[in-house]
């Protein structure tokens, strides 16, 4: 039997152009671009398994990944090389390890921390007209933060959760939730062991309904309780979030 | 004859798809497309002076213009009206208000604040290609700093100057030269009340050789000293420039 090497890999992309983290019938995927790239240093056909699958649209700075390879290349030629034949596309390997046999870049990740940035200023973006939602309505940043407390702790998120979403169950624990004015950007800030499919963009455009005072706190804990979809607020769209870093 | 309105907007855009601020006779310049814009939104033909004429690539976040018209127009419904006819383009008005018929946006500036990004990591960027200058050996912030030190104050600025530059005299007074380390990016910020064409981006190119240690703190001393255009370092590419503010 061939002694397979187990390799772990951090990713940063742009994912605009992607159909998403998982490789779909149609369409480019960012595991996708990965395998071919890595088939094409390798020689060998892989699979790549990334801790997040983000939605098509959504960006990462620090995804996660893990991949068997039967050839012996060295960590700094796995991202140096993968990059190369990554070049051009808005994909890149950040950093390259060995890992053991039994690291899962999904199972064996502790937390997940996401970043949604909104930018609220009454005129729209031009420099980073793909990377932030755009809400002219002012904000309160502090409205924001205490409707986010009702979000804190284990709790059924059915409310927060896409109707696409494959998880077993509805029970998350969410650890952080925030939110920061920086100029004229509000970053809201969200920290998990795991979501539920779509459950950060709920919460942001939830919050944001908080923060222009068309929601208040209460009503926020009471679309939880309801434990119903239809109780959430507007789904934020994908280009304002970012996977930021996975623990483990 | 008839009484002309003044106004100064405060502009953002992404400079990668234009020839620079400057109409020109080929291609499509941000100034062109705020006068169209305005064309659309007054029916006038209008002429729009920048504070700054940005190079092709080169970013604004804070770029300031005026220009005259003959219909009275308030502030808000200028910055929504231009917006609107800007839709889709990487240019959006941040501001605009009434000026005084005296007031001219290159002249009357008292100062101009650029930053340069320098992404300083192995890994090419992803998520902002098309906003910094990748440079991947480590930087040395500190010896950066000491060779902007050299740099201060005034002098005459030959070494620092396009060939294309046609303002009258090389003598420039810099206000301030910084660097600042970012998490992965390396920050540079020059303020000045006018600057020279290519000025930053030329003590962006060389610093960044003493950043590597490719050069020596007194190479940057000698090579100003030299007011000699072939004694500069490498000219920094554009994209990753940004005009921050202009004062007044």
């Amino acid at each position: 039997m061939q002694i397979m090497n187990r390799f772990m890999i951090t990713i940063e992309y742009d994912g605009a152009p992607y159909v998403g983290w998982q490789r779909q019938a149609d369409g480019r995927s960012i595991q996708g671009e990965i395998e071919a790239a890595l088939q094409r240093l390798s020689g060998e056909t892989v699979s790549v398994h990334g801790a997040g699958r983000t939605d098509a649209g959504v960006h990462a700075l620090g995804q996660t990944a893990h991949f068997d390879l039967a050839s012996s290349f060295g960590r700094d030629t796995i991202r140096d090389g993968l990059n190369a034949h990554l070049k051009d596309r808005p994909i890149v390997i950040l950093s390259a390890s060995e890992a053991a046999p039994d690291f899962d870049a999904r199972r064996s990740a502790t937390a997940r921390h996401y970043r949604y940035r909104i930018l609220n200023r009454r005129s729209p973006p031009a420099v980073d007209r793909g990377g932030v939602w755009h809400v002219p309505h002012p904000l309160d940043v502090a409205a924001i933060r205490a409707g986010a407390g009702a979000l804190l702790g284990q709790h059924d998120f059915t409310t927060f959760r896409s109707s696409d979403c494959q998880a077993k169950s509805p029970l998350k624990t969410l650890d952080r939730l925030d939110a920061e004015r920086d100029g004229d950007e509000v970053i809201v800030t969200a920290s998990a062991r795991s979501f539920l499919h779509s459950q950060v963009r709920s919460m942001a455009g939830t919050l944001a309904k908080v923060g222009t005072g068309a929601w208040t706190i209460e009503q926020v804990a009471v679309a939880l309780e309801a434990r119903d979809r239809s109780a959430c607020g507007p789904l934020a769209p994908p280009h304002g979030l970012y996977l930021i870093a996975v623990d483990y």
